[in-house]
């Protein structure tokens, strides 16, 4: 058995069986055992940057983590920008890079490059494995770190001779660790913040966005008049009927100031201090009030569902039924808005869809609009590198076993970074309707130019518009084997989701906003 | 002044004249001095793989730095791959970084990345400047750093607060030093091989294939026998009538060793010793004889061309004519093989056209039918970072002003590592061809997967196969703004070259192959 043979049995029995992947030369070993040796779907990306996003959408959504198959340095560079928001969105991902030979490497060949440092920048966990007998211990170790609680990056760099030499041999998986224990002083002093006087917020992020810590959140704010917030880095929220109707933190760093003034305590369960994406000049860089108390009750390496159950029981907060948000919208009609586009989301989108949104400027206000939708779930760029909302969606899909409806609320500035994800939607036929919010210009900077007090002139127009030409995202989409359509008011937009829901693989929708 | 308006200061001043960006949030206030202070065009790419290649590619024809602007250290690792081809074209690219304000580092906000790490990995030359005080002169730095011989990656990272601060100072340009004197033993050794006994081979690269190191370099080759061939990593080589038929050490690593096997010297001349692009199980790394001695006449740090020059005098090779390349091929016609399209480019390229090549494996016969076009200059990936065609393409054509005629001969896989610089070449009305091969399938690797021995499955072919959806480049290209067209035949190539060779702005030629 060679070492890449070793590669896929250990990945195997440690559970991993996707492989998201854009192979080179040094990779054929590996790309040939995947071949001989069934059971890991393969699916490839046309550029690593969407490699790296799908893997982390499978995460987020299958709850474990995928491989990837990159090639060299180069490959993991191009892949970076999405493990950084993966990391971001503490996602476990396992890469593989195939590399130079152990001893071509001294020759620095054209496409030998610094692979450990490009990989350290991005990842928990980096080993380059030089014998083929090590390959497959180095495996179920990288799958270990990526299972780590809350699921990190592993990177094992395989020079090709350690794939190609005989000796692998197949490895034992390795116990997930257990997230590290609740602190229960932690619990006590946010159980004596949540007695004392004072408003008092408890900031969700992780897994405290999801369902069952929504529910205990919810009898903790039902029993002590606590608000409950979600941090604006959620990288995916459970939401729709049965689900708190939770509101994020505001991008806005002044907004953000105004919302967070009141609280004297924040509780941090699974989330970080606020903090403003950006500086400005002038403004403070945190977003929370100077003299409130910040409490962590849980890490994001704790399981946030555990601690919020223990501080239930240390308040004997009881059983309460989550608020109603209300009738379901009806599909809405006329000029196009923000809010119009998400109650037409709400309105129309399947139970358990699953949300994609990086949709950056333009959905600031989509969530008080899709409360009363059915239950499903909300991704979100968490890393603040633009380009990862297409290959996330596709990923999740896959994650879903293609069971569940995965709707793109698409910038169109950000999907011209990794468009290459319509053509994997269309080569593993996945349901996946894209909606490019095209507004022809990167509004966020436009936004953000006049904060520095100025009136674009044409140099600064000519690298914040998108116009001249104009993108024409119907074409670029057929080009990639995915079928399209132009909505110019919601009634067509309502016709063209509807029409996609209906059939099994993409559709992508060009809204003219 | 703040920093950054003392960073366009002192870039012009130090002859920078050109940047190639994709802003964010961090880069406003530059964005607002390059708007404010007229004399840098400013070119937008909609991923950061088209600004850096970009930049690489107009540096190559321009022979001066061109400035890029990248958004934190995710914005940097998108183009980190084309600043990995660049460097290894030994191209000189000035990126400026914006990153986080030095405060608001420590508190870790999404997009904080560790940029300093990133950029070691693929620059010569790294700065953070702290103090808007420093930025001016870290910035002309950057530039005589960028701009030492052969060519480097300087990168400069900017916290916001360092551009937006008050006290920015402009700088004088730093001279550019001088290249590393020619070695007079180096000389004299490789003029005692050429007179010695035995084939000798000189092995051109870098400045060595540029027209007057060839022309030098033919008068040692008629005084003295030797042979003559081009590093296969050339990034840039003048070619057709008035310069050398030169061919390149051939990319098969059995046909290079067999190309290379007769020398009992090479003598090196801004060359590296041949290595294989990879290695192979049982196959040596070095693609030269055992007994072979290798001398190395000038380092890439060093001018070929005096180097050659101190050749010629100590052998004292008289003057020679280049050799007649014959007359220009005709126009081709018929079914489409790789040896007609070169013919075609060879019959119908205007004077001084720059030819991009990023033909992978279909291209590798080029040369020999296109030795007898009007003069040009041919630019190949050095890098082996596949996706950098399209960019380099396009920044040439600004590095030449417009000026002149640009083709592409593009893989379509490596075309969509990239695509997006359609658009650039499109807004900025580039005379850029663009002949995509479209075989719809990463042909190298089936013929590496060949190497390894085994049919491949369906596994191994949903890895190495591009249809399933095929690609329709032509709405590719529409989608935008570039005109486009399929062409079956010679015949139609052929009028389509024409055609575009008339018009002033870009055109997508789709040649099924």
């Amino acid at each position: 058995m060679n070492g890449a043979e070793s590669l896929v049995h250990s990945l195997l029995k440690s559970g991993i069986d996707t492989c998201f992947a854009n192979p080179g030369t040094s990779e054929m070993h590996f790309v040939a055992a995947l071949d001989r040796i069934p059971g890991i779907r393969c699916v490839l990306g046309l550029q690593e940057n969407v490699v790296t996003g799908m893997a982390d959408g499978y995460f987020r959504i299958a709850r474990k983590p995928a491989a990837t198959l990159l090639h060299c340095g180069p490959g993991l560079a191009n892949g970076m920008a999405n493990l950084h928001n993966a990391r971001r969105a503490r996602s476990g991902i396992v890469n593989v890079v195939g590399d130079q030979a152990t001893y071509h490497r001294p020759h620095d060949a054209p496409l030998t490059a610094d692979t450990d440092g490009m990989a350290r920048t991005v990842s928990h966990w980096v080993r380059t494995t030089a014998r083929s007998a090590d390959v497959g211990r180095d495996a179920v170790q990288a799958v270990q770190a990526a299972r780590s609680m809350p699921g990190q990056i592993a990177t094992l760099i395989l020079p090709s001779d350690a794939s190609w030499d005989d000796g692998g041999a197949v490895a034992d998986p390795l116990a997930v660790p257990a997230p590290a224990a609740v602190d229960a002083n932690a619990v006590e002093t946010a159980a004596r913040a949540l007695r004392g006087a004072g408003p008092v917020l408890l900031l969700l992020a992780g897994q405290g966005v999801l369902a069952p810590a929504q529910a205990l959140a919810w009898r903790i704010a039902r029993a002590t008049g606590a608000s409950l917030m979600a941090d604006y880095l959620s990288a995916h929220l459970a939401r729709g009927k049965g689900r708190l109707q939770l509101a994020r933190v505001p991008y806005n760093t002044d907004l953000a100031r105004e919302v967070l003034a009141p609280f004297k305590t924040i509780i941090l369960v699974n989330a970080k201090p606020p903090v403003g994406f950006f500086a400005y000049p002038g403004k403070p860089s945190t977003q929370y009030a100077e003299d409130a108390d910040l409490v962590t009750l849980s890490r994001p390496d704790q399981d946030a569902t555990a601690a919020l159950q223990a501080l239930v029981d240390a308040l004997g907060a009881p059983p309460a039924d989550l608020p109603d948000p209300g009738p379901r919208p009806e599909a809405p009609s006329g000029k196009v808005t923000s809010e119009g586009l998400a109650r037409a989301v709400a309105a129309l989108m399947p139970e358990q869809s699953i949300v994609s949104d990086e949709s950056v400027s333009y959905g600031r206000d989509f969530y008080p609009h899709t409360h009363a939708a059915p239950p499903h779930d909300w991704l979100h760029l968490a890393g603040g590198a633009i380009g990862d909302g297409l290959p996330v969606a596709t990923g999740a899909a896959i994650g879903a076993g293609g069971q569940r409806r995965v709707i793109s609320l698409q910038a169109d500035g950000s999907a011209m970074y990794s468009l290459q994800s319509l053509w994997t939607q269309a080569r593993e036929k996945l349901p996946c309707t894209t909606i490019i919010l095209s507004n022809r210009k990167y509004q966020i900077l436009l936004g953000e130019y006049a904060n520095v007090g100025a009136n674009p002139g044409r140099t600064a127009l000519d690298m914040l518009d998108l116009g001249n030409p104009d993108i024409n995202w119907v074409q670029l989409a057929n080009g990639m084997g995915v079928e399209a359509a132009v909505a110019q008011d919601l009634e067509t937009l309502c016709d063209l989701m509807r029409a996609s829901f209906a059939q099994p693989g993409p559709f992508l929708i060009e809204l003219a906003i």
